[in-house]
């Protein structure tokens, strides 16, 4: 069936700048590994996402509407509905000894977090520092090869999508979590080693809530998500056994 | 009714050393002002504990046992049942080169982290000095004056205190906390402004932990207990459910 606006799907991409081809994004191993930006923290298979959710740039998810499961699409994109033009202020002159102070040397290339966020040195002249603190896809079209890998059908498995798109953690097996949804409200209890990350709980708390909305506003009639940690009183025979 | 065993209750008590009468702890704000120990950010009023839990000394809680609400005692607890003998080994020399490497001017009474956990140093001697590693009150005699300021019954207002008990908050209102109990599981839903903690998720747990084991340890019939965080969708506007 014709893929619609809130279907969950898994796709795969690659993301390439139209003027010279370059790979910017993939969820493609061996093309990371083609054009050397290879991330060993990542993991390369299709993401998970909304169809219309703004999990990818909006004009990328417009395109797969209509995708059947197992299609591929090659969707351009121009810089305005990609990242924005390039703004000539977000270019700054920032004076040496700002650097010095910080004990950095910079140099053409280099890569800074600043107040103004990251930037990347353009040139460095005597004692001034040209600075770009454009996002480096600003200006840029971009051409993107999309494959719908996967129709996503059952609650349960969009459910426990959300959770992999907002929440990975290598140490939390997705295949644990326990899910029941109930007169619109679905309880989620996730892997036991999920309680004991090491983030804040702020932090989960925003991640939760991004599963949370995506669940209610793609999953018809759930009003209520609830995330539950189970704390059980061990039976008294697992604890001989411990003794053991 | 006396007291027993796993009684929740709430309890002031003021802690001095048996030589010399110091007060060294206290539930009783102006005690503690008047024996200059007063921490801005400690709340003095009575603490929840379990009997026989271990949340004061063990010494404290047995002689609680017996005793009736609004009733006082006074215990003396001699070092074994205290914070135990001095040790002489704990007592270790220390080159004033250690010291230096971190800019530290040691005088005699200033407090020290290390390795060995929290020290007070006795003496500076040329190029020695010599810190102590015991408990401060290791080796000493203590006497605690106890008052009993409530016996609690309530089974939600039970599960509450123990919150209260193990995590303490001061952007979260307990009052707020929504506790059902249904065939042996406790859920607990804490104040909203819980889910802002910008602790570890791993600290919450151990918390959580220590909340759970002494309920079902001490409320008949408790064998789960669920920590329950929940994102509810936000009504619409009528404005809203008219433009559909």
């Amino acid at each position: 069936m014709a893929i619609k606006d809130g279907d969950f799907v898994r796709v795969n991409f690659t993301g390439k700048i139209k003027e010279n081809d370059e790979v910017f994004d993939t969820t493609y191993d061996e093309i990371a590994q083609e054009a050397e930006i290879f991330d060993e923290n990542k993991t390369y298979k299709p993401i998970p996402i909304v169809v219309g959710g703004n999990h990818l740039l909006p004009a990328i998810e417009k395109e797969i509407v209509g995708l059947e499961a197992g299609e591929r699409k090659t969707v351009e994109v121009d810089s305005d509905n990609g990242f924005g033009p390039r703004d000539p202020k977000a270019i700054q002159l920032i004076p040496m000894k700002e650097f010095k102070k910080q004990g950095m040397t910079p140099y053409p290339g280099m890569r800074i977090q600043a107040e103004g966020g990251e930037g990347r040195i353009l040139t460095v002249n005597g004692g001034r520092v040209k600075v770009d603190f454009n996002h480096p896809l600003a200006g840029k079209d971009l051409i993107y090869d999309v494959e719908v890998t996967e129709i996503i059908e059952d609650n349960e498995e969009k459910i426990k999508s959300m959770i992999e798109l907002h929440y990975s953690n290598p140490n939390v097996d997705l295949e644990k979590t326990e899910i029941s949804i109930e007169d619109g409200v679905v309880d989620i209890q996730l892997d036991e080693m999920a309680k004991f990350d090491q983030q804040s709980y702020m932090d989960i708390t925003f991640a939760r809530f991004r599963i949370a909305k995506d669940i209610w506003e793609n999953i018809e009639e759930v009003t209520k998500v609830n995330f539950v940690d189970a704390f059980e009183k061990r039976e008294e025979s697992d604890d001989e056994e411990d003794e053991e």
